[in-house]
């Protein structure tokens, strides 16, 4: 049970974001733009470094989230399976499995990057960006991978501090990746506010 | 030195946004509505649970940034001297200092609240928002303490993940504080914007 008085049956940040539109709309557009915006990182690795980053800080609501996005926007070769009855239990088991999958050496030295924020921005040595930088990684894909696993420190934080509600069911993640991957961050923003109007 | 090539010589958080305008923009949008928008708590006790988080983060830049703004907007009987060279050595000790400010037991409260956010969302327990609501906090307040705590946990490590440059001379950070209280956080990114199109 949240601790505090929400005002909705949401789970997650969905929750809070109907609680208080006007912090959702920027926190929905700053994923927007990080998870979806133009990248040469494709979507499906963006939401896996925010799906590592969750299961480090063992956020059941965002592991899951997250994980079920990057399972609908991988491509069939690369098999991701992230979104598990067992994961729902344990969060931090992503992590390993994310570990295990398929991807690129540039893509897990920049997850290796994520892993150092998510401890503390001063984790980030150089030699790990270099690391990043000799398996051809860009300046701009280092400063994405930085921003988003610092911001999904923030989101852990916020999801889990005030105790919103994480469905256990696995199925409630991935039905709603779909509709996701169609439309993205936005449209929960304009829900939250939609939401407000109704209520007031 | 940063990690990365920046591209120009702006100091803290303001040389990502100037490297990164299409996510400087919800950044800023979000926290000019979450310290300066309208709230029950003074714009000063928001700038001081920023100040707290990113003191005990050990960023610099952040702690000398949000202590110059607290300051700035503090009423005169809080007396709060939080950028001093001492502080800048050791990021940390603003932490002690505010702690020792004649502050509201309301405020006092919340900051207990947002120093669990910093250590994980999982150690904000229901202990500790009903000492704030016993306090007089109400939900709205415990909210936006724990989303203000989590968003600092992004940027310090934004911030001191990718190395940028924090000024060692407090006049730096005392000196922007003045502008920063008439306009807010908002002309940031439109500097970021417009540096951006210089540069294209």
């Amino acid at each position: 049970m949240p601790h505090i008085d929400l005002g909705n049956d949401q789970p997650g940040i969905r929750s809070l974001f109907y609680f208080r539109p006007e912090t959702a709309e920027p926190l929905c557009a700053l994923v927007e733009v990080l998870l979806r915006g133009p990248s040469t990182l494709e979507r499906w690795e963006r939401e896996l470094i925010a799906t590592h980053v969750s299961g480090l800080n063992e956020c059941r609501y965002c592991t899951n989230t997250h994980g079920a996005y990057a399972c609908a926007q991988a491509p069939a070769e690369v098999k991701l399976d992230l979104v598990r009855t067992e994961n729902i239990a344990v969060p931090g088991r992503v992590g390993g499995d994310i570990l295990a999958a398929p991807i690129s050496d540039k893509l897990r030295a920049l997850i290796a990057v994520a892993e150092a924020v998510q401890q503390t921005g001063q984790a980030v040595t150089l030699e790990l960006v270099e690391a990043a930088r000799a398996q051809g990684a860009t300046d701009l894909e280092v400063h994405d991978t930085v921003l988003i696993a610092a911001a999904f420190c923030m989101f852990n934080r916020y999801v889990d501090g005030l105790a919103t509600v994480a469905p256990e069911d696995p199925a409630n993640y991935l039905q709603r990746a779909g509709l996701f991957v169609q439309n993205g961050y936005l449209p929960t923003a304009e829900a939250a506010r939609a939401h407000q109007a109704a209520h007031i």
